[in-house]
């Protein structure tokens, strides 16, 4: 009863984000108009870095609002991510978009259009595998780990 | 090179709503504050009907945008679908209730807390497995499917 625990679910959310390479990015613009889509990532521990057309609704929606809020594909095992946006210009940090392009895959500085890194540094992340789980699903609140 | 044709993905991307039963659901408040969660739905071949508390973030951000943009889990057989959302009282129709508890394995007529059905009409429908498939994605617009 009850699922994991909070240690469990810190550790399983972790090895979540590190497994994974792609996640689903919800946006909004100023009126309300939502964006959904899907972005592959570079975990590197402790941020989440997508790569983005800089001309993008993605783009100009997370560079209004500031933050993002993103989950891992899967439905049975729950991971949502919530925090601030970092923009990083493509020549900006040459390691990250050498570590960006290894994890997914995709080198955005060779695009012909003009991209964008958008880092995002998780300050909540909720995680549960099934309704007993629902309890306890915030993990991180403020960029602090619970029970740390 | 140009991956699956249209008629191809039309009858993929059916398969895959009828196939799956989770979907992450983006809705956004007048603000811009963006939500997003994993719904279970039932698929009666022309909607997605999903049940959320009255009181939750997306009832009332999909009761003012009167539009959802969801997406169902896998990042790899991409199935985004965006429309018009009715809103369906939990006692309004008995055999959508009884369909859609036996979907999704869970009866939201049941919950101590008072639910609403939501059901999504697709009128855009945007489908790829990989960039070669990215031209030609849409294969709804405006409720016709393109070919038709």
């Amino acid at each position: 009863m009850g699922g994991r625990d909070t240690a469990q679910r810190k550790q399983d959310a972790l090895a979540a984000l590190a497994r994974e390479r792609d996640a689903w990015v919800a946006s909004a613009d100023a009126t309300g108009e939502v964006h959904l889509i899907p972005l592959s990532y570079y975990w590197d521990g402790v941020s989440l870095t997508m790569a983005t057309p800089e001309k993008s609704k993605t783009t100009r929606n997370l560079i209004r609002a500031g933050r993002a809020r993103v989950a891992l594909p899967s439905t049975d095992d729950v991971v949502i991510v919530e925090g601030p946006v970092e923009i990083v210009a493509i020549d900006r940090e040459p390691q990250l978009g050498d570590a960006h392009a290894a994890a997914t895959g995709f080198d955005a500085r060779l695009e012909p259009e003009p991209y964008v890194y958008l880092r995002l540094t998780p300050a909540t992340i909720q995680t549960w595998r099934d309704a007993a789980e629902l309890t306890g699903r915030t993990v991180m609140r403020d960029g602090a780990w619970r029970g740390d």
